[in-house]
Parts: structure tokens; C-alpha cells; sequence
């Protein structure tokens, strides 16, 4: 039975999404008002004025949208349109969205995009189709990044449980703000009008995320549009390498223990391994240290991060074994000591294969050029795919930049995401999607 | 002609050198207070209090030695056994002696070694056998490591003309105290008694210089006195390593300019072809940072180090050439960029070889275990050695160590230094070199 769509969409039809794609350049520009920093960038951390701003301003836009708007406890903002069908119990609502919260310094698109565009889809889609058999709802989420507070992914952490309100009197900002106060006084956790309680949800049928890239990749290949089978999981660790300090002119070549000597070829063969294992998989070095390091004295103390990612839980485990491995037979040769401790262990969450199919299927309708593609960063969708099936939509970000006044996504292929994201909304929320349990 | 030397010495003369080694070793202990830190080392910064106390006791003990007691311009301090030779005006004298002045946190031979047994040597002889025919000299200079300023060699320089009082005006420590004040502070550069003129003089025939190794080498080959060769070269080098910030997560392997894979290749072959050019060739790359570093991001921009030294111009730049042409080839293959910039170029001093021969011989005679070796760092010798003979004999450092509370070297071996020291001096203050022009 082929699915019903939007491919054939009526004149007027046509027009009005032409409309709400302009709509959605125009007020992406203005939410990344809310937070413009002089360096030319957005700064909305958690909780600031800025950071209410936006979500006071997108709470307006949702309501003349015609969508009924709520803040749950954590400060995570909905515009939900009600689904009409007679077994609506049994149609859990579609949630799309992505989060509100930057970077120092970050760009305009990162979150912002997802957010405006999924108001804006459910905008069009009530101008153009009335309310939806299936309820839909536009989120906003509170945080995501970690750039105030030490935590990540503090609005959908909430939404699916892995964060709780109890966790904000215990965590400080670098001003020594507590999570806890900051939260009551932008109005929320208690403060406000909005009760106190859990913003756990448990009724989300599915979770759908429209996203800059934030990697080249989607630029390079020439392709539109990405389609994220998976997020991947994470490895940080932290690696010490000891070995000698000495005197840089007194100690010969051969009787000294080098522990930046010895970390410089950790990292090359870090490198290397990563390249053999092959995409996704990729392994960074990012900060390195030399403690009390001095340009006349041999290194005997060195620290270095690493960040593994990789779409698949056991290749990524099997890698990061062999590479413990390598580094400390690297260690043991050089007549050195290495600690390796882990930072941060982040499962990988695959994304729904039916909702990926139907973004395919669009994309094939539109002509739009597309890419299955993991994604290297994470995002709210991996912690909604935990707890329902979810999904992401991709597009391409200028030179793989991100989290940089730098960042940049074009007109044209912001509206291709947009444009995809209504269509896959109309599937589920109006068409033949509609009865399926997804 | 046999060389007359000290080798028959006389029971009351052993008895009486028996009791100057002592001496070393307690003065030693004692000039170490001056400036002992809480951490159980060693602070003694230029023209500081304990600076000063240190010079002022040296200048007591080098009085009740019978030494002819100044100090010039710039705080170095003398102890002067004037000669009485008929033809004196054709022996010019010579000079032994170290630096006062230590690093942070420093260790209490390195410089502190030489002063001392230099000030007793000259007491030693003036006791057991009168005034000397050639002229001898102890000095304890007032400054060699750089550790309060940024320049080192403030006293040798002054005396050999490569640092005059006019540059004092210029320089700061980090409180923002000129050179300048801090001098004059002291009592030294025209504030004081001593007149506000030159150090720098002509006269000086030889130096012999007295220190710690600072390497692990003698005591790795089980040698008492180290003869050194040469001092070596140096050249100082930052290089700037430049690709492109990026995601960890996106971007995938074989897209990254990745600056510390770049930077870390460049170590590691940078230790490889030190280790190929053999001893006494070293290279070390001191310092890395990674600017805007964070553990989710591939680096763009990588700052490191290197110093490497060599006894030998022509093979000192010969390697550095070399070097340079590989590290840029790294550079191009990866599509990085590279900036290095030279900031310190020290040529190789040759010490003298008859003074050397002269410690062998005298080794040799006291059956001490010597080794010819390079001084891989840099001491007053290397400025005096380019205006008169100069040489240097060395004691072992324990496990190599310097610059630190934890230098050490044991009584036995000092004393062997001394000994030594004492046995050369008389060769050229009283014996058979008297009259030799050296």
C-alpha cells in the first residue's frame, strides 16, 4: 500500500509552506538576538535572561501558532496540537524538537534550528490541515550542552528519567550558582507557576530531531539531507604517562624516561588504529599536558584526553580494549608508568529503522540528495531513542563548523530539513502513518 | 720534565687538606641555609635577602682565609691570593670559582659547590704553603641561572663583556622590580660602597670551574671526576603547529588536519633522529599546549618545544637543518601548517685542552676514576672560555638530578672534587706550571 504524503501538495498548500519557510530563516535570526555576544556569536546558558528571553519569545510564537503551550518543571517549553482520532489512547503523541541552550560562544543553529522548525512544522501543518488525528507536540528543551553547569542533557534527562530535579541543589555553575537556585529563579523547579513535579514523561509514542550535521561530512559527499542510523557511544578518558624529569642538556638520549616522548607516540598510534579500524569510528586527542614543564627539562609527567566514539556498544568496547593494550606495551618498552582513567561511558542508541525509512522515502519523493549517517555528537534524540523510537534529520553544517560564531547552515538547506520534517510530521500525524504504532 | 704536583704532600699537609674537606662539607651545609626553603630546598634569587646574606659570609669566610676580600659593580664577590713572582706582570691569574645564586626550589650544590671549594682551595694553599707565585683567585659570581630575571649570566657576562650595567634598567622580574633596583637595592651599581663601574676585565689567564654534574652519567659509568670536553651549543626552538579545530564526534578520521597528531609525530621523530645522531647529541621537546584545547575537540593549534645541543657547531646546525626540512615535511603530508621560531642559539665552547690534560694527569696520580664528557648545560665556563682558557671538572649528581631539593652528591665525591681542584690549582699557583703561559 504506498503511504499517503505530502508529494502531492495543492497550490495553495504549496504557498502557505513557501511562507513558513521564510518564516523559519526570519525567526531563526531572531531568537539568536536572545544571547548575542559581542565576538559575533550566541551565549543562552541554562536559566540566564537571555536564555528566558528565547523561551518566552518562542512560548509567543507557539501560541499564535495556534499551539497550547506549557513549561513542565525543568523549564522545558511544549506547543502541542491535539490529536483528534476516536482512538487517540492508543496513539501516543509525536514529539519533535531539540534544545534551546548554547555554548559560550556558540552559533546560531545548533538547537535553535530544530526548535524553530519543529513550531513552525506544527504551525503550517494546523494552517494547512486543521488539528491532526495524532497528537503532535513541539519541545523546546532546556539544556542540552553542559556549558553552564557540569551535567549534560538537563531538559530531556528530566523528560526520560536519567535526571532528576532532586540531582539540581548539588551541582554549581562557576560562579558557585547552584542548579537548583538558578532553575527557581528563571521560574521554575518550584519558583513559579509551574508545579513542582516530575517533567518525566512516559506517553511520547516517538521523538523526531531535526539538527545541524555539525561535522563535513554531509558537505563534502554533496548530499542534502542526513539520515542518523545511529548516535554514537562515547569513551573519555584521561591518560597519565610518568616517566623522569631530568635536565634536559645533562641527560643523554638513551638514559632518559620521556614521558611526552612517550605520550607523542601514544597519541600517533591512537591515530593509526583509529584509521585502520575505519569509519565511524574516530579517536581524538584533544588537551595535553606537561606537569611542571619546562622547555631545559625532560618531561616526567604527562596527561592527555582521549575521546573514542563509535556507533556499534562491542566494536567500540573491542577497540577500546585493544588500544589499552597498545598504549601500555608502548608504556612498558619506554620504561614508563601510565594510568588510564575513564572520564565518561556513553552506550550507543540506534535510531527507529521504520521512521529512518520514511525519511528516506521522502527525501527519494522530494529528489532530495540524502546520506544514512551516524552521528558523532550527541543529542537529545539518544536519550529519548532509550525510551521510544526516535529519529534524526540532518543537514549540512559550512566546513563541519560548530559550536563557533562560525557555524553556519544555508538558506536553502535549512528549508530542505524543514520542509522534510513537515512531510515526515504529516506521515505520522495526518496521513497513512497515522493508525500504525510506532 | 716531570710536573711538580702535590702527589708527594707531606703528613702535616695531608692532615691539614683532611681538615679543609671538612670544612667543605660543613660551609656547604651552612651557605645552604641561607635561602632554604620550606619545601627542603634552596631559594636564592639574585640581590634577594638571602642573596645578599649568602655573599656577605662568603666574604667573611674568604677574610678569615687570609684572601684579599672585593666585590665588583655587580655583586660578584672575590677572595684574592695576590702572586709573587718577579715576572708577575706576564702571569696573568687565575680565577676559580662558581655561581651563588640558585633556581626555585633549587638543590644546594649546584653552583654553591664551586664557590666554596674554591674560597678553601685558595685557604688551603695559602696555609700549607704561603703565597702563591701566579696570582689565584676564588669567585663567587652573582648570578648564572635566570631564574629572577630573564637573562642569564649576569655576573660571568658582566665580567666578560656580553652583559653590561646598562641592560639592568631594561629588565624586570615578574613583580615588575628592574634589574636596575634590585641591584642597587643589594648595594651594588653605584649604590653602594663599590664604585659604579665595569665588572668586565682583561686580565684573567684561566678559570677553572668546580660543579655537579646535573646528568646521571658519571655515576651510570661509575666515574669519580667527569673532564669536561666542551660545553655544548644550544639552540631553543618553538614550533607552532596549525590545522583546523573540530568536532571530535563528526568529523571523520581521514578529514581531520589534526595539529597534535601533527605536533606528536613531530616529537616522536624528533627523539628518533636525536637517538640516530648518537651522543653527545640531545633533543627535547620540553613544553606542549594545545591552544583552546578541550577533549571533544580535534585540535587546531599546537604549541611545543624543543631544545637540542651538541658540543659541535657544524653538527649542531647540521641536525638542526635536517630537522627542520623533516618536521616540515610531517607538516605538508598531514596539510598542516608549521611556524618555528628560534629563540636561543648558544654556541659550543671547547675548554681548554692543556688544562683539561693537566686534570687527567692529576686523576690519574690520586688513581680518582675520570671520564672526558660534554657539559650538556650551561655554565660560567662556557662565557669565560671564550675570552681565556677555561675548564671544568665535575662530580657525579645522584640518579642525575638538579634542580631540585633532591640534588645530591656525597661527601666522598665532593671532597674528591675538592682535592682535585686543590691539586690543579697548585700546579698553577706554586708548581710546575708556574711559568708556563697558559
Amino acid at each position: 500500500m504506498p503511504t499517503k504524503g505530502l508529494s502531492k501538495m495543492t497550490p495553495d498548500s504549496l504557498q502557505l509552506l513557501a511562507g513558513f519557510s521564510a518564516e523559519l530563516i526570519r525567526q531563526l535570526e531572531e531568537i539568536s538576538g536572545y544571547g548575542a555576544d559581542p565576538e559575533g556569536g550566541v551565549t543562552r546558558l541554562l536559566y540566564t535572561d537571555a536564555w528566558q528571553q528565547a523561551q518566552q519569545a518562542l512560548a509567543r510564537r507557539m501560541q499564535k501558532l495556534g499551539l497550547e503551550v506549557r513549561f513542565d518543571a525543568v523549564g522545558n517549553l511544549y506547543g502541542r496540537l491535539p490529536g483528534t482520532a476516536a482512538n487517540l489512547a492508543g496513539l501516543k503523541p509525536v514529539l519533535t524538537g531539540s534544545h534551546i541552550d548554547t555554548v559560550a560562544n556558540g552559533g546560531k543553529y545548533d538547537g535553535a534550528y530544530g526548535v524553530v522548525a519543529s513550531m513552525l512544522a506544527l504551525g503550517f501543518l494546523k494552517a494547512a490541515y486543521g488539528m491532526p488525528k495524532r497528537t503532535l507536540e513541539a519541545v523546546s528543551f532546556s539544556e542540552e550542552e553542559g556549558s553552564r553547569f557540569p551535567l549534560t542533557f538537563w531538559g530531556s534527562g528530566n523528560v526520560t528519567g536519567v535526571r532528576t530535579l532532586e540531582q539540581a541543589a548539588g551541582i554549581t555553575d562557576p560562579d558557585g550558582v547552584s542548579l537548583q537556585d538558578a532553575m527557581r529563579q528563571a521560574g521554575f523547579g518550584g519558583a513559579g507557576e509551574v508545579p513542582d513535579t516530575s517533567a518525566r514523561r512516559s506517553d511520547i509514542g516517538a521523538y523526531i530531531e531535526l539538527h545541524i550535521e555539525q561535522g563535513g561530512v554531509l558537505e563534502h559527499r554533496r548530499k542534502q539531507i542526513g539520515i542518523v542510523t545511529a548516535i554514537v557511544g562515547q569513551r573519555r578518558l584521561g591518560v597519565r604517562v610518568l616517566g623522569t624529569a631530568n635536565h634536559a642538556g645533562t641527560t643523554p638520549m638513551p638514559m632518559r624516561k620521556d614521558a611526552l616522548a612517550g605520550a607523542a607516540e601514544m597519541i600517533v598510534l591512537t591515530e593509526r588504529l583509529a584509521l585502520a579500524a575505519g569509519e565511524p569510528l574516530v579517536a581524538t586527542a584533544g588537551k595535553i599536558e606537561v606537569s611542571q614543564g619546562a622547555s631545559n627539562v625532560v618531561p616526567g609527567d604527562v596527561a592527555f584526553t582521549l575521546d573514542i566514539r563509535h556507533t556499534d556498544a562491542p566494536v567500540l568496547d573491542a577497540f577500546y580494549m585493544n588500544l589499552q593494550n597498545e598504549l601500555e606495551a608502548v608504556a612498558r618498552r619506554r620504561e614508563l608508568e601510565i594510568e588510564i582513567t575513564e572520564h565518561l561511558h556513553v552506550t550507543p542508541v540506534q535510531m527507529d529503522s521504520a521512521i529512518s525509512n520514511e525519511i528516506e522515502r521522502i527525501c527519494e519523493d522530494g529528489g532530495r540528495p540524502y546520506l544514512r549517517m551516524p552521528s558523532g555528537a550527541g543529542h537529545d534524540a539518544q536519550l529519548l531513542g532509550a525510551v521510544c523510537p526516535a529519529a534524526m534529520i540532518f543537514v549540512p553544517s559550512r566546513a563541519g563548523i560548530s559550536h563557533s560564531p562560525a557555524e553556519y547552515t544555508s538558506a536553502e538547506e535549512l528549508i530542505a530539513g524543514f520542509q522534510t520534517l513537515v512531510h515526515l510530521l504529516y506521515q505520522y500525524g495526518y496521513g497513512g502513518k497515522a493508525d500504525d504504532d510506532i
